[in-house]
């Protein structure tokens, strides 16, 4: 089968082009990956073929889909630090680039399956302890706002046959490896990565905020999984909450200290950011996930798992773990 | 204060129009009202200017938020059946068209009051008997959809501070004179209104199916309300369910009996129509509404002074009425 991903070039897409090739007995093989990104992505395989340009371009987007794909995983999006400082630059990527993805999509002879990566940050304002798949969503960013978007656009553009699409929010992704990024919850990887590599790093959060998050691993498996759904059992429900854990910033320092030591925790210094606090402490903290478990999306053991995981991906492990 | 209106030679349209420019002692006096439309707006009063355009047209979108309104009543749609018809005109003024009006708006000095017009058809799915606040929506229908983004919109330029918006979930509007129209909900003021002018009609849904209604007069009324209503007292969330009353095709009969008697009623057919049965069974058929009763949005006394409402505005009363 042939597949699309955008947002190639990014943590999340180079991973999961990489867990689409290797191929698994119980479904079909993916024989060619078109990677879009604003950078070239880069994966080196013969299957995979990376295309260069924005999504918000619908010119780009009518070309990504020539091919005829099986299926499109929609990754590519402004993230949330950027889409609050640029509002037209979100809107451009998040919506635009989104019903431009679809609109070409609709042209296709097949409709394709297409996953779109959602978040959580479409909640906000007061929520119960525990968010059900039914509650509405009150986003209090304009990241959330533009997913809540885009999910409505897929459930439309497939009750309308156009596409075959699902929509699945995705917790906070810890602990991602490399550098920061513009996400406003890009300091939840950072609690753990910068003091297990030995650099100074602050909690811009009370510690006993709630988290609602996933190892990359697991994003990962969730996402390919999403792809290859047969679409009945969404019986007409198109948005699913992924599976994740919740913890605080406080617990994640502790399963830090079990791992990493003392010494690592002391690393980590409480600096408080109200704007941070403000929009990332609006997310959801817990959300019911019965149903994405019946759908068969998998779950994180602990936190403790997945800060060894990071642990034992790092090629420095040895001098910071224990 | 100055006032902008499109969608203003509709029906409701030109009677907020009309509403708008009567004064009320508790509130700022309308001293100009621009209305705006695809036909030239009908209202003969030297405060009213009408403007001829199309809303998803940018430019004509701009223009009319040239004179700095105080208050912007955004109820230019397609409707509920023509959306369905024609996806892409649907998306171009419902949705297309009201981002262009919120980004003119976006441009003023001072950000109006934006007032938009949304709709109990952004319910879908299955639902429960009570619809509350926060359920997420699930619209069966483009235009439901449609009105959905538009709401999120809405919400979302009033988070940044681009307009001082709310987005009011009108009920169906019954009893309508005149015509119908290209709504699927067309036939819910037909009941009414075809056999009590001599006319035979059909209903198209099942006689226990539960519709959630309002008259006209309320209708208006509640639109004013939402252009004066401070911004406070919204706390943060700027969607509001209307107030209205859930009655089903057969109790409207057995109301349309009462007062036009039982030849009026044998003037009904009942021919079921698998289309207008599904979308319109879809939507919320009983909404919680407490919220929207404590920011003072009123509600009709009942289905029976409903219809006694319409009589009494007939020219030709004498003669069905009894």
């Amino acid at each position: 089968m042939r597949v699309l991903v955008t947002g190639a070039a990014g943590f999340l897409g180079s991973r999961l082009i990489a867990a689409l090739l290797e191929g698994r007995p119980d479904r079909p093989d993916v024989s060619q990956v078109l990677g879009a990104d604003v950078v070239a992505c880069p994966i080196g395989d013969s299957r995979v073929e990376a295309r260069t340009g924005s999504i918000a371009d619908p010119d780009f987007a009518a070309s990504l889909v020539e091919p005829g794909p099986d299926a499109v995983y929609h990754l590519a999006a402004i993230v949330s630090g950027e889409a609050e400082a640029d509002f037209d630059r979100g809107m451009q990527v998040n919506v635009d680039g989104t019903r431009a993805l679809l609109e070409a999509c609709r042209r296709l002879p097949q409709p394709p399956r297409f996953v779109f990566a959602s978040t959580i940050a479409v909640f906000g304002g007061p929520l119960p302890a525990m968010v059900g798949d039914d509650l509405w969503p009150r986003p209090q960013s304009s990241y959330g706002a533009e997913k809540v978007i885009g999910e409505m656009l897929v459930a439309e553009y497939s009750r309308r046959g156009f596409v075959d699409g699902i929509a699945v929010r995705l917790p906070t992704v810890a602990v991602r490896p490399g550098r920061p990024n513009a996400a406003l919850s890009s300091f939840v990887s950072g609690l753990i990565r910068e003091p297990l590599a030995g650099l100074e790093t602050t909690c811009p959060v009370p510690l006993d905020m709630r988290l609602w998050i996933c190892s990359p691993e697991m994003a990962t498996m969730n996402l390919v999984h999403a792809g290859f759904l047969p679409a009945p059992v969404l019986e007409g429900n198109r948005i699913v909450s992924l599976p994740g854990l919740t913890v605080t910033a406080g617990r994640m320092l502790d399963a830090l200290e079990r791992v990493g030591g003392l010494e690592a925790r002391s690393r980590v210094r409480c600096e408080p950011d109200p704007h941070v606090t403000r929009i990332v402490g609006s997310w959801a903290g817990a959300l019911d996930v019965s149903r994405a478990l019946r759908l068969g999306f998998q779950i994180d053991p602990g936190i403790e798992a997945i800060v060894r995981q990071f642990v034992n991906s790092m090629p420095s492990r040895q001098s910071t773990a224990r």
